[in-house]
């Protein structure tokens, strides 16, 4: 059975062996999701939700770290699509994935049921002056057309067990609003991590760490990620999580 | 004419070539205050004011960059008295030295009028369990005894030009909440930079630039500053600034 459609490819991660089908006409995953994945602390035990899946990278990549159900959540039909023949494509019987906004989750998944959430959103607002992507794919992905930060925070909250913890990546030029909307839903920030692409440039991305109901402040800012070397090397660490 | 008291040297910073009297018995500067100068924007003709200044490392340290009027502000007599006896040393005929609370420095300095304000603040709240220094001189410039974060940003509100600046280090475990009184206070943070002791070591500092009115977000987090190489070296960066 051929899984692929035109135009799209499969990539595999060759430290962790998942194969994910990508397309660069409608989606494919980057460092962030890889970093996500990374940075996510998954046990044999926890129950997964994968908020804004997209092609599914982020739940893919963690769903080897689980026997417990591991659920993507992607409104984009064509995404959620490549997604599910991915999960055939691997053989995972403990991942499904939900084809709808992800506001609705709770509809499908209990209320303080899930040990962890992961999210790779939407990263840009919109605004008036906004110039999204012409791919309406592409757009959806990386501005905030059909659900905010705010949503994302308030299902993570209603999804999460006390305790159980969200892991996110965003850019850090919106910090101060994600880690107060983080708080107002009680979803406590505990470790961020910026990263770099050299060690002499401006943070790109931030991944944070948020418990639900955990304590305010107590804040710890990991050791950065640095992508290159000066020389435009990966550096170890990103090297290894790329298999290169 | 002797300025020094007993238990007091004088130490320099070579790179700068500023001097400041120091004590260990009561209070000495640290990187903290090297770096705040350093990261501090101030220009030929900036009004400047250092509030919760110490021995007056921060503001001495900048005072050679302005000619306009420094004001360096400490409740502590014995802390402010060596802070005078540091002007003097320095000749500095544009700094002069307050002693009193911070909060009434608008008492002193008009509204509105400075452009830049840098402050490294006590960094410890007070609980029941706190256990402060017995050393009254100590406790005093660590724990927010006598001031606390709300009151430095208030006041800073107070003291800026519209657009002017505020610097400040403090520590990263309080970050959402440094986040969001300087955004309560219309204080935008802009450039925030951390501090690790070395490459893989969570940061314990953080320098954060925020601008009077400025737009919310829009956050740069800017290349970390890491003190010390693998085998505890300064790096480049640290040691220049150390005159090392």
């Amino acid at each position: 059975m051929n899984l692929l459609k035109p135009g799209e490819r499969v990539d595999q991660l060759n430290s962790r062996g998942v194969k994910i089908i990508q397309s660069d006409h409608v989606f494919a995953f980057s460092l962030d999701a890889v970093l996500l994945a990374a940075f996510a602390q998954v046990k044999r035990h926890s129950r997964v939700v994968d908020l804004a899946a997209g092609n599914g990278a982020v739940g893919l990549f963690v769903a080897p770290r689980t026997d417990a159900p591991v659920t993507l959540v992607e409104l984009q039909p064509t995404l959620a699509d490549m997604a599910k023949r991915s999960v055939t494509l691997n053989e995972f019987k403990h991942v499904e994935v939900l084809t709808t906004d992800l506001a609705n989750t709770p509809d499908y998944v209990a209320k303080d049921s899930v040990d962890v959430v992961t999210c790779n959103p939407p990263y840009f607002k919109v605004s008036p002056q906004s110039e999204t992507n012409p791919n309406q794919h592409l757009a959806l992905a990386r501005h905030e057309l059909t659900t905010d930060f705010e949503t994302v925070c308030r299902v993570s909250a209603d999804l999460l067990k006390y305790q159980g913890k969200l892991f996110l990546v965003h850019r850090p030029d919106r910090l101060a609003e994600l880690l107060s909307t983080l708080n107002a839903h009680q979803l406590a920030p505990k470790r961020i991590r910026f990263v770099h692409p050299k060690a002499d440039r401006e943070a790109n991305m931030v991944l944070i760490e948020a418990i639900k109901a955990g304590k305010p402040d107590g804040i710890r800012i990991m050791p950065p990620v640095v992508v290159y070397t000066e020389d435009n090397q990966y550096m170890t660490e990103v090297a290894q999580l790329l298999g290169k």
